[in-house]
């Protein structure tokens, strides 16, 4: 995985992919799939939807880091799989035969398998509507990997791949911003 | 346009689609693009990342109303149209030949040529992170409409289509909601 400058995060989020996001409580750590993200600048900030309703949510609150794991498409049933599955009766990583990776900025894992992974920092969390804010610490790129296709949940048990690709850098050229014309 | 319960509504967002936004000022109407969106809960509850840089969202902020307008893979160029011109200088609806049809609960338009719309009232905003929060409040889908492929925006000026979808519903039936089973 190389670096990948932290200008072009948001540029992981943005499509709205499945994520996984992992954890370290102190003691173990945890994954969990995520679907509900939201890209808030271009300074690699973003925005989930998570609860008391998840195990990963006490350690989030806890340790106040995470590192977010973009899958692709051929992680579907390893995304299901964590999602469907409880941190609190299960080692996450050796069931779904996840290899961890050292962090830079932060005690959770990086996750080899995964197209790319961001280290997170806990900077707020919105209580009211179940919203955490996270600041990126470093960005990391697998463009070694062959499928880069991220998977996009529907949220009724379907979920859909990415396809064909259109370019139009040439119209939005003054929006975009600086690292990414 | 059916109706579409509103407890469904949420899977138009959760895949992460380009979505037009639609506004009234109480003079004008208005449109933006808008990328940055999440899924708050199934009940059609949504954050949106939007501020002052937004022509629209001095609207937003004094009316506390909009659509959220689902396009697909055909309005490639008219949702960066749109995002790319103010609705301060240009009447977005006639520039790009959209057709407005009326709203139940709020003054902004529907979108005719829409996959899909959610009528939304703004319950919050909070500024620190530039994040609205909308209830919906009424949802239509357009479901003889033939192309039905949402699109994705990279953010860096590409974009890219759905393609294939996978079924997984047997495997979640237990996570998701009664009327999503």
């Amino acid at each position: 995985m190389e670096n990948l400058p932290l200008g072009k995060a948001f540029t992981l989020m943005e499509p709205g992919p499945v994520v996984l996001i992992t954890t370290h409580d102190g003691r173990r750590d945890n994954i969990m799939t995520i679907t509900w993200t939201m890209v808030l600048d271009f300074s690699a900030s973003f925005a989930i939807t998570t609860g008391p309703w998840n195990y990963s949510y006490a350690a989030l609150k806890k340790t106040k880091e995470c590192v977010i794991a973009i899958l692709t498409v051929d992680m579907l049933d390893t995304a299901v799989g964590i999602g469907t599955c409880s941190g609190r009766e299960e080692d996450k990583f050796e069931k779904f035969g996840l290899t961890r990776a050292k962090a830079k900025h932060v005690r959770p894992s990086l996750i080899e398998q995964c197209l790319a992974n961001i280290e997170c920092r806990v900077v707020d969390i919105i209580e009211r509507y179940n919203i955490v804010i996270l600041q990126g610490a470093a960005a990391y790129f697998d463009s070694s990997r062959k499928e880069k296709r991220l998977l996009h949940a529907i949220g009724d048990g379907t979920f859909v791949v990415d396809g064909r690709k259109f370019d139009r850098k040439e119209m939005m050229r003054s929006k975009l911003p600086d690292g990414c014309r």
